[in-house]
């Protein structure tokens, strides 16, 4: 068992793991709705020492049969999550001596622990950061999906042609990356023109004129795992004012990098995720640009959006493992914004690019 | 202000409103993340009495500019929503004299309740049966969402070939539900052969043989509004025993409608939720199959699944407006599984299928 859960077995005498993205990574099984509670897995300590601590997989019956094949490390109940907690929990604790559970209070509902703490001692887990560090087989998964995410972009630009609509882009796009065999890791933002001064722009039937802006913030997802990329385009010839935007925020995502490189070239250096953001977004309002409305980057996984967090008021450590993204963006209403998101690895004492596409201004 | 929240303010001086289905309810908007907390409504009571009560999204940088076009009705606050809660919360509702707030227990999680409750007193709300009877704009973006289902199922059987991965059959769905302007409600279900026997089974690479089972489970989404269908056809020449087990489920569906048809029919007679689950899931297990693995519907309308429940311990109601599905299915494993799925719509006095797909056998 991995040695965070191990610890953390030291104060409760089981784990209730409810977060999707942490049943994902523990099992490898990703069927489980993303709105629904479906699934709960539980892990018990090991006592006498020595002996196996149990680890079962709470579903019900329309998983069940499929899960028997998936999960052989779990013992299947199957008589329902939120049965289970209501109802099954109470005798089943008894049974087990299950007198402390440690569970994820920042995923488990008001109502789910109102049950669950008349039956049983909680504590309060943190596994929010326990997929931060990523292991090499993780990192092989992202780096196809972001290789998926390259091809994606490739054949994507070729599609932009006069008056097709934000929305027909965002089709071809998951059309495209069905038929590597992968998923898109979140529904695709395109923005046109003025669209793209808002980040996250609900893509429209807005067409596409000449001498506008084209924001793709678009992702893939394969075995698991996701990519997270975002290039800004112009569909025409560029302006001077675009071309000056544009240059500052690849300025500020060259210097971010060129920060986390230095950092980690220095013997026990420590790198710390605001001072990323910083970096980035000191630069952009130094060149006179609003400040960034959002944060400079986030780690990314199993989720497209997990720890660490490059935010302002972020309070994570980078360290060898992690992936995360650094996308600068300057968004200026009623003109447009630009941003560029690209992957990043982490190793020992370099930091690795995992997205290629072209950075450098294109006019289409 | 609709008539439920106006009671419900009452007994609080605000609700914060934090289910994504009640939010995109409640603004129209369907941007937000479905597994990130990136909104709060928050909705105050009228002070003093014949004073309007005021209406506050918050939310963050990247959706706040869009929002300012969309909902025109909410004021926005754009520091973040769990910003809002763990700093500027208490200032806020010092500042508008709220002491009390209700809250939906079923989706405030541990950790952001544990802000709240220090600084304002709590009362649970729950709206989780607020949506279920619909409004007749609302039954109609469900029947766009059914046709657009009823053609693509059309579209789909005539696909079916032999070689045909479950995967490819899922992308072509997709394909055809995107080019019709609308999303899918859910990853469709593609189900071959013995796959079929497992009720969410996780479409793989699985290819089509001759003399198979195909069960499809899919939906669309169109104006925020789900359909869900089920269909199971037969690729090749259906033997004996795959007819018997169609014909069951197909009456199993029948009875439960014509038994809803009977109830409504009566002069003050009340419709349980219940009951039309336990019509159609006694049929199935008195001609010798086993018990329904799931609950034999559910309500669908801005979430593919919600109340009311049609289970065997379901308190739920059958109200004229209400939409649902009745999806009865015999699930064998090792051979296979039948679904039949359709939705109803309950008038004044009498059920409507909206979904109009064949639900005869078909050979393919």
């Amino acid at each position: 068992m991995n040695l965070i859960l191990k610890n953390l077995l030291k104060k409760s005498d089981a784990l209730l793991i409810s977060s999707r993205p942490n049943i994902i990574y523990l099992t490898t099984y990703p069927n489980f709705s993303e709105t629904e509670r479906e699934c709960f897995l539980l892990l018990t300590r090991s006592l006498p020492a020595g002996k196996a601590g149990k680890q079962y997989l709470i579903t019900d019956k329309r998983y069940s049969l499929a899960l028997e094949e998936i999960a052989k490390d779990f013992e299947i109940i199957d008589t329902g999550a939120l049965n289970f907690i209501t109802k099954d929990a109470k005798n089943f604790f008894k049974k087990e001596k299950i007198k402390t559970i440690g569970f994820e209070d920042y995923d488990l509902t008001v109502s789910e622990y109102s049950k669950l703490e008349k039956i049983v001692k909680t504590n309060p887990i943190d596994l929010r950061n326990f997929r931060a560090i990523k292991q090499k087989k993780e990192i092989e998964n992202i780096r196809k999906a972001c290789k998926i995410g390259d091809d994606a972009f490739d054949y994507i630009i070729q599609q932009l042609k006069l008056g097709i609509t934000e929305r027909e882009v965002v089709d071809k796009l998951e059309t495209f990356i069905n038929s590597k065999g992968a998923d898109v890791s979140f529904k695709p933002i395109i923005a046109f023109g003025k669209n793209s001064s808002i980040p996250h722009h609900m893509t429209e039937r807005d067409r596409l004129r000449t001498n506008q802006i084209v924001l793709l913030d678009f992702g893939v997802k394969i075995n698991n795992y996701c990519s997270d990329m975002s290039r800004t385009v112009f569909f025409g010839s560029a302006s001077a004012e675009f071309k000056r935007i544009y240059k500052t925020v690849l300025e500020a995502q060259t210097k971010a990098i060129e920060y986390i490189n230095g950092q980690l070239s220095m013997v026990n250096g420590q790198l710390f995720a605001k001072d990323i953001d910083k970096i980035a977004r000191q630069y952009i309002i130094k060149q006179g640009y609003p400040n960034i409305i959002h944060s400079v980057g986030h780690g990314v996984g199993i989720e497209v959006h997990e720890p660490p967090h490059l935010s302002p008021t972020s309070k994570d450590i980078i360290k060898p493992g992690m992936v995360f993204s650094v996308e600068p963006g300057i968004y200026i209403p009623g003109f447009g914004g630009v941003r560029i998101e690209d992957l990043v690895f982490i190793s020992n004492n370099k930091v690795e690019l995992i997205s290629h596409s072209n950075r450098e201004i294109i006019e289409l």
